[in-house]
């Protein structure tokens, strides 16, 4: 291949790219993917999976092309699936539409299934390329990546602070640390990620409904989760009060009352029970049963110990961290994190791939807790 | 004027600001000031005002440009002054070298002086511009334009933390919360700026010398200030073993004992006694004398109760913050401020013209604790 083919690979998968991000928070817990066909130096169909249970990228891409397809290169973000699932294998849409050379920008992240889409059309005598843009692709579904590699969501700690680090005065009063722009992008978090977790403090001093509210878009509602190892939560509660339109689960340790669990049940709140650990639940068990249920992601907005507990366990992958232009000055004001004791600073978690993105005035923190990727 | 003509101006100010510049950290406390001469187009000279005390901008510009000056325009980003200070005045220099058009970027900041500058250059009957790209021409000289019109110096607050806002450890260690590229950078400001202040927490916890050392470069020494209510700080400490050296003051309150002032003074300490205040010394007196003794910016570097002290009493102008990549989680850590109770997130203090610049792998965040320019 010589650098000339190779730029064509890489703006073609560039393009997938873009296309797959489309079904952000419709896909879950299938990945997002994109696919390009591309014929004598023209797109001739683009498609990408819009929802979990519909059409998967390369038929959609396939379709549009039609009888294009003859002797075409297919680019697709992921490994064509050779499997029966919801839908039929995709290698065989591939091979029946007269694909000549596929291109992908990763395998199947399942250790069992992998590379078997690809050597099935190798098989079949397409040539074939894998690895283009790979890290970007794997960057684009890290949480599925991680949850049918680990069988738990990929966690998301999210918190707007001050530039001191304060996410509310000593009172507790947090009205507003971040910006407006700041906080239609929680919105759209939240309808990206399959689930938010919020601790019983945060639940009982806001009464959120955590819900995912962007003016003008259907936004997908995230599982409500609230971390609540005594069932504290009012049924008056906002959270409560809407179960029954939009699931809620409350997780409690093992010895909270039963009699509060069933009224939260008469109300359609479901309440999950585990293993009690130093101060709550054992977040680990909690992971463990969201992955089997199918979250592949989890927004933890808060408070400061839930965010604190996250961190301690090592069970945090994602921070996103608003950073309003304000000093609140007060060191009794609320901390961003309020996990276990630090004795040097070496004890401290390292961030990676951090970004910096303005949201008008507020400053928008992205990084990793790990160095790699999933 | 139309619009060319302007484009014009602007690009040689531009570069008047450009090479102003260059006199970062030796003029004080003179402005920085940069000149251009141009001709027909063509920039026959150029010269800034390299040192407080040698020749302003305007006569290096001229002297470069000899007898090209004649009917040439000359750029400089302040006003040429009209009167005898430690150089004759520079209104003369430009009449007698012939120019035919000055262009100022700003007035003279002293009320008393501004625009007679120009003026005379006008009754000479030249031509006069002033303001183009007056915001960027103040902001290079904000240290001196407060102190020229409020007679105290610039004061600007500088930290290194966590992600979530943590100095240090609960321990107190803090080795290393930034990187090297950000400790540089300090070195960088204790170069630029007149004066250097710690508190005496922050003076016996790191013994610190608080000179400016950069490898390769000259570096001007900044004067340095431990606030010290009580005389605390040992006379074995760096600061007091190398006062005779480069000079150190020690600011206690009036009831400090006067035997330890001695002994600080026998080893060549300035001690300054000033009323006590809540919790320490009258920081407002503090710059009053400061701005009496010609110190026209003063950098902060703390520890958090100094910084909160200075924000607390609303002496604050600039915030210069080093974010590290990491999350220290412990809310006993050391925070970056610890001032007065904050009842409410409206009372903490807004930060305004925010940037953001990358030093490896660490944010450096710059921005004012208020909204105008002086």
């Amino acid at each position: 291949m010589n650098a000339n083919a190779m730029d064509t690979d890489t703006f073609y998968m560039r393009r997938a790219l873009r296309i797959a991000a489309r079904g952000s928070g419709w896909t879950s817990p299938n990945p997002m993917v994109g696919a390009v066909v591309v014929r004598d130096g023209r797109i001739v169909g683009e498609g990408y999976h819009r929802r979990v249970g519909e059409a998967h990228a390369e038929v959609n891409a396939l379709r549009q092309a039609g009888d294009a397809c003859r002797g075409a290169t297919l680019y697709v973000t992921l490994e064509p699936c050779n499997h029966h699932g919801r839908t039929p294998p995709c290698t065989e849409a591939v091979l029946a539409a007269g694909v000549r050379r596929v291109v992908a920008g990763m395998l199947d992240p399942n250790p069992q299934v992998a590379g078997g889409g690809l050597d099935r059309l190798r098989a079949a005598g397409l040539q074939v390329v894998a690895g283009v843009l790979e890290e970007e692709c794997r960057l684009l579904n890290q949480p599925f990546i991680k949850w049918v590699t680990q069988g738990v969501p990929h966690v998301t700690l999210k918190a707007a602070a001050t530039l001191d680090g304060r996410i509310a005065a000593r009172t507790g009063d947090a009205r507003w640390v971040s910006n407006e722009k700041s906080r239609r992008h929680t919105h759209r978090l939240r309808h990206r990620l399959d689930a938010i977790l919020v601790g019983v403090g945060t639940a009982l001093a806001d009464d959120p409904l955590l819900t995912a509210r962007l003016p003008g878009t259907r936004c997908r509602q995230p599982l409500r989760i609230v971390l609540d190892s005594t069932l504290h939560l009012p049924e008056s509660s906002q959270l409560v009060r809407t179960a029954s339109q939009s699931p809620v689960w409350v997780v409690c340790a093992e010895d909270a009352p039963q009699e509060k669990q069933r009224r939260l049940e008469d109300q359609g709140v479901e309440v999950l029970r585990l293993a009690r650990a130093e101060a709550g639940c054992d977040l680990s068990e909690l992971l463990g049963e969201l992955g089997r249920r199918s979250i592949t992601s989890l927004l933890v907005e808060g408070g400061a110990r839930v965010h604190g507990a996250f961190l301690d366990q090592g069970l945090a992958d994602t921070l996103v961290l608003f950073l309003a232009p304000k000093i609140l000055g007060d060191a009794e004001g609320v901390p961003v994190f309020q996990g276990g004791a630090r004795w040097s600073m070496q004890d401290a978690a390292g961030l990676y791939g951090v970004k910096v993105r303005r949201m008008d005035s507020d400053l928008l923190i992205t990084a990793r807790f790990r160095e790699g990727l999933y």
